[in-house]
C-alpha cells in the first residue's frame, strides 16, 4: 500500500498519463520534450511534462506541470530530493504517489531518481531495498536483465533473494516470459564459489522457496548471452560490470570503425558490411531499450540513460506506460511475497 | 626469505631453468611440451619439465623431472596440493623452493597453482596475500594489469593497498614503465563512490605514504584502454570483470565473423578487413600476452590459461625467464615495504 493508501489497478493506470521529468538529462528539456511529444502523436500515450515553464519552454501542445526548481546531473541526489522539494524530479515521483500520473520517467540524476522515487513514492511491503534492472542484450531473443545494477553497493543475502523475485517479475511482465530463470553472478559455477554474500544468496536461492526458478551460479563470461532471464548481484559488482560491458563494446566499435578508415578498399568492404552489422549495434544500443528500472517502489519509475535523445525518451515512456497498465508493482509486491 | 634462507640473486636466477608442469592445461602434455622445447630452441631458455613421465612421453631432449602425481584441472585446490604431494604442480614449486629452478610455469588448475606456490614457496615478508595479475590491453602500447584478478574473493583495504604495492613493482619491471599509475576500481569517481572496503582503500592509497602513485578511483567503462597503468580491485570484482571483458570481446568476435559469412559480398569485405583486424585481435588474444601472475609470493610464478596452447607456453615461458632474471621478486618484496 502506498502512503495514499490503496494501490491503483492496472486499468485506473491505463487512463493516467506518464509523467516525464522535462529537466533530466544532458540534452534536457529539447530532446526530452521532442520524445514526450512522440509518444503522446504517434503512439497516443498520455504524457505529461514537469518542470520550470521557462526553462521548458514550448511542449507542443502537452501539458505542463509547473515547478520551480531543478536536481542536476551531478547534485548529491540526498541533498538534492531534500532541499529541492519543487524540483521535477521530486515532482514526477509525487505526481505518481498521488495517483495523478501512471509512471515516472526521468533521464537525470540517477541517485536522485532514486531517492526521489523511492521518498515519495514509498517502498512496496516487505522489500528491504529497492533495485535497478537493466537489459542484458541476447541478439534475436528478449534481453536478459542485470539486477542489481547499482542502486546498492552494500547488500545482504536476502536483498539479493528480493532482487531475484522482482526481476523475475519484472522479466516476466516486459518481456512476457512464462517462468524467467535466475542466476546468480559469481567466480564458478560450484555452490562453494565466491563470497561469503553470494554463497549465502546461493544457498537461500537453491533452498526452492523462493517462487523463482534459479539455475545456479553464472561467471561473468556467461552474461553476453546470458544463459538465465535475470542476473542476480550486487550493486557494486552489477554496475562496474555493466560498465565494463558497455566500455569494451563502445572501445570494439571504435576499434572497427578506425580500421574501416584505413583507405579506399576498407571503406568500400565497410559499406557491405554495415547494413548487417547496423541492426545489431541497434540491439544494444541504449537508446533503443528502454532503460533502467527502479525496482520496489510503489510506482513504476524508468530510469534513462543520461545522454537519451528524444528516441531514447520515447521508447522510456512507451515501456512505462505498458509496465505501469500491465501491473508490474501488483506482479513485483507479489514476488517479493512469496509463493 | 624463502623457507631456505637467502632469497637467490638475480644473477644466480639466470642460470637456472624454467620449471614447467608438463601435466597442466586442457591441451597438456603435447602442446605444453612442444611451447617448451621451443623456448628452449628457439629462445636459449633453459627449461625442466615436470610430470610423470609415462604420461609426459617423449619430451624431445628436454630434462624431465619426474614425479607420480597430476592435480586435475577441476580438483579442488586445497586438497589436491595437501593429498598429491608427488604432483607436476607441487613439484614445480618445491624447485623454485629450492633453488633449482629460477620460476615455475603452469596451464593447470588455477587455484592448485597458486595453493603449491603459497605453501611451497611461501609469502613475502610482509604481505597479507598473494594476488593475480592480469593484463588488460591497451592497443599499440603496453597493457595495463588489473589486481587482483581472482585470488582472493574477500579483502580488507590494507589488502588493497598491498596489491596496488605489488602490481606497480610488476608493471614497472614487466613493462619497462617509470612510475606506473594506480587506480581503483569503483562505481564513481568521487572518493565517497563503492563500498566500504573502497572507499577505505582509497584513503589509504590517496594518504600518499605507500610508494605509489595514485590517479584515484576508475569505472568499469574505463578499462578498455585503461588510463591507469595498474587497476586495483578485489579478486571478486576483479574476476567477474575481467570474465565479463573476455567474453563480450568473444562475443563480439562471433558476431563479427557471423556477418562476413553472411553472403559472397560479407565474405569478400572480409578479406580486405582482416589484414587490419587480425594484428588488432592478436593483442587481445591469451595466447600472446605470457597469462596471468601471481605476485607476492618467493619466487616467480606464472599461471596460463588452461587453454594454453604451444605458442601460449613458449610466451608464458619467456616472460617467467625475464622477470626472474630482471629480479621481481626482490622488487615486488621492496614495494610492500614501502617507501
Amino acid at each position: 500500500l502506498s502512503p495514499k493508501g490503496q494501490r491503483p489497478a492496472p486499468e485506473a493506470l491505463a487512463g493516467l498519463p506518464v509523467a516525464v521529468d522535462a529537466m533530466g538529462g544532458d540534452k534536457a528539456p529539447a530532446e526530452i520534450v521532442a520524445g514526450a511529444r512522440r509518444a503522446a502523436e504517434e503512439y497516443g500515450i498520455p504524457v505529461v511534462l514537469v518542470g520550470p515553464p521557462e526553462l521548458v519552454g514550448a511542449t507542443g501542445g502537452l501539458e505542463l506541470v509547473a515547478c520551480t526548481e531543478v536536481i542536476a546531473m551531478h547534485e548529491d541526489p540526498a541533498q538534492g530530493v531534500r532541499r529541492k522539494k519543487d524540483s521535477s524530479l521530486v515532482r514526477v515521483a509525487e505526481l505518481v504517489r498521488d495517483g495523478e500520473a501512471s509512471a515516472m520517467v526521468s533521464a537525470g540524476n540517477t541517485g536522485a531518481t532514486m531517492a526521489s522515487a523511492l521518498l515519495r513514492m514509498g517502498r512496496l511491503p516487505g522489500v528491504t531495498r529497492p533495485c535497478i534492472a537493466t537489459p542484458l542484450p541476447r541478439l534475436g531473443s528478449a534481453p536478459a536483465i542485470l539486477v542489481d545494477a547499482g542502486a546498492n553497493a552494500e547488500c545482504t543475502p536476502a536483498m539479493l533473494v528480493q532482487f531475484a523475485q522482482m526481476g523475475a517479475a519484472f522479466s516476466a511482465e516486459r518481456y512476457g516470459l512464462a517462468d524467467p530463470s535466475v542466476a546468480l553472478l559469481s567466480i564458478g559455477e560450484e555452490p562453494s564459489k565466491g563470497t561469503p554474500l553470494v554463497k549465502e544468496a546461493h544457498a537461500l536461492l537453491a533452498a526452492g522457496d523462493t517462487g523463482v526458478r534459479f539455475l545456479g551460479n553464472l561467471e561473468g563470461r556467461d552474461l553476453l548471452p546470458s544463459p538465465a532471464d535475470v542476473v542476480v548481484t550486487d550493486g557494486f559488482t552489477g554496475n562496474v560490470t555493466l560498465k565494463a560491458l558497455e566500455g569494451s563494446l563502445r572501445f570494439l566499435l571504435e576499434v572497427l570503425f578506425g580500421v574501416f578508415g584505413t583507405d579506399g578498399a576498407t571503406w568500400a568492404a565497410s559499406e557491405v558490411l554495415l547494413p548487417h552489422l547496423l541492426p545489431i549495434a541497434a540491439e544494444f544500443d541504449p537508446e533503443n531499450t528502454g532503460g533502467a528500472m527502479l525496482l520496489g517502489v510503489e510506482g513504476v519509475c524508468v530510469i534513462s540513460h543520461g545522454s537519451s535523445s528524444s528516441v531514447a525518451v520515447v521508447n522510456a515512456i512507451r515501456v512505462a506506460y505498458d509496465l505501469a497498465r500491465g501491473g508490474l508493482v501488483d506482479h513485483v509486491a507479489a514476488a517479493v511475497a512469496g509463493p
